[in-house]
């Protein structure tokens, strides 16, 4: 089994690459829930619902998330009844939530109810959210604590961040099966993803990092800082906000007590030495923009030949 | 105030009439909950939602029911997750139950919930619906007992009718206003509704009938069985099914311990005689078929003309 730690866009694009490298049915993804939010009585799983759609094929693949050439009529209208409409939910989209929803209600916990989704959309890579327990990314902000959606979608990330905070996270188990995924794991991947909100949630679970340090199988993370910034998110504003280098430098910091490798990109090469001296993680230099379809197999077969020797 | 007592689609086609002939702020619609259902987690209420449509001149005025021009993008991907789609909501539909849901969820009661939508859709007649209380009715028919919605919209009204329930109507108030709207009223409407599962689970809450015998404003009904045969919908089956005749006749006695007035359609006015004689309800023989808007108004004038002598 190839597990990977993933967040939303970042994570699905690296995947998209991964199961045409690995059987789709040896891949665990262990996904970030810290930015799920209840919205008019819905649960949302934005990270869960980005990388599920994407495995599925049915991802907006221009935006990253949502599904392809879905349509807004119910947003629309829930707006008439005054309801908040910055977060885009699409009509074939908010089946996905109302779905989910049901299911919580009638008893399922949040890993079942993903499991359901994902057998619905035909999806082979087992995905397991990170917790039964609700986990919420709270930024706290010069204008006060925040969701993490609320910041980055509602107010579009311009408020300056003093902290992070991950409301839950004391009383959360991380989900069944993800424990036991990292320590019976081939390899482990660190998707390019937000090292702070969406990899730091699942770090931040009870006995995840503990895991990681003690497994013997290689860990490998893909920088998802590039050139002083990130290819998508916030990353660059949280990491600042919370003191940490934006660079790939930066990120191999937050993961030096257990990562092996890091790959990151060229433009970045002259990070290496740091990196290397000073976290003591060997690195690897590669094109990490993932464009094409190519491009997402190229690194995914970098970071398996890692694992695999 | 004019009270309406009013089920769906028929009642909501004579309330646009009523509109032009009363102020809308005069009118109190009491509508029937007897068919609400909840499906996949949404609680919907369709007789609350055809009337609310209409009125906000909204509803799709061929089906009669569901929004103009909808579509159902949604209900599509809730099919991909195996849930029943044979309930036809539409994406802009679905908004209405969503937000429904969501207040019910806050502890708002069912009434102040169709408030809330009533005020957003801009309708300016008070909407009641006739208990806050969960009232189902359910259809018993040679395949076993059922849900009205799946009786007549699931599988088309085809079953055999032995008989009809109103499960949870003895533990069921009037919703607040219903029994004080009919006590003070100028004068009360019977839409031209389904007798038995639209007027009928009115007429079967507690305090109701009692209400409508004793109050001494004119009660006027509109017959919804023209020529042997309903308008719209499968009262004829289930009155046949419950050895009612089905015919402006059998309406009539259904009412006969509290109706003033009948308005039947002129293809019955053979039995004028019978019902006038045999139950002591004074007929008005009119056209009563609502396809124009004029239809309606002049349906609309004459039933308040009896009120108003």
């Amino acid at each position: 089994m190839i597990v990977a730690l993933a967040g939303g866009v970042g994570a699905a694009r690296f995947l998209q690459g991964l199961v045409r490298v690995v059987e789709p049915g040896d891949i665990t993804a262990i996904v970030n829930t810290g930015d799920d939010i209840e919205l008019h009585g819905l649960y949302i799983s934005p990270d869960v619902d980005i990388v599920l759609y994407t495995l599925a094929g049915i991802v907006d693949e221009q935006k990253g998330w949502g599904i392809k050439g879905d349509t807004f009529y119910c947003l629309e209208m829930l707006g008439r009844y005054g309801l908040e409409t910055w977060f885009k939910l699409g009509d074939k989209d908010l089946a996905t939530h109302i779905y989910r929803t049901m299911l919580l209600r009638a008893g399922y916990t949040l890993s079942q109810a993903t499991e359901a989704i994902r057998k619905a959309l035909g999806v082979e890579v087992r995905v397991i959210p990170m917790s039964d327990q609700p986990v919420r990314t709270i930024i706290i902000t010069d204008k006060g604590p925040m969701h993490f959606q609320e910041y980055l979608v509602k107010r579009g990330a311009r408020d300056a961040v003093l902290g992070v905070r991950f409301e839950g996270v004391e009383a959360a188990e991380p989900a069944p099966g993800v424990l036991e995924a990292i320590e019976g794991a081939e390899g482990i991947i660190i998707c390019p993803s937000n090292p702070i909100v969406s990899i730091g949630t699942i770090l931040a679970l009870r006995g995840v990092r503990e895991a990681l340090r003690e497994v013997e199988a290689p860990i490998v993370a893909i920088s998802p800082i590039v050139g002083g910034a990130p290819v998508k998110g916030p990353a660059d504003k949280l990491m600042r906000g919370l003191g940490i280098e934006v660079s790939a430098y930066g990120v191999a910091s937050l993961y030096k007590d257990f990562l092996d490798y890091i790959i990151i990109d060229e433009v970045d090469r002259g990070l290496r030495e740091r990196i290397e001296q000073e976290l003591s993680i060997r690195v690897v230099v590669a094109n990490t923009l993932m464009k094409t379809l190519e491009d997402k197999v190229r690194l995914a077969k970098l970071a398996v030949g890692l694992i695999r020797g």
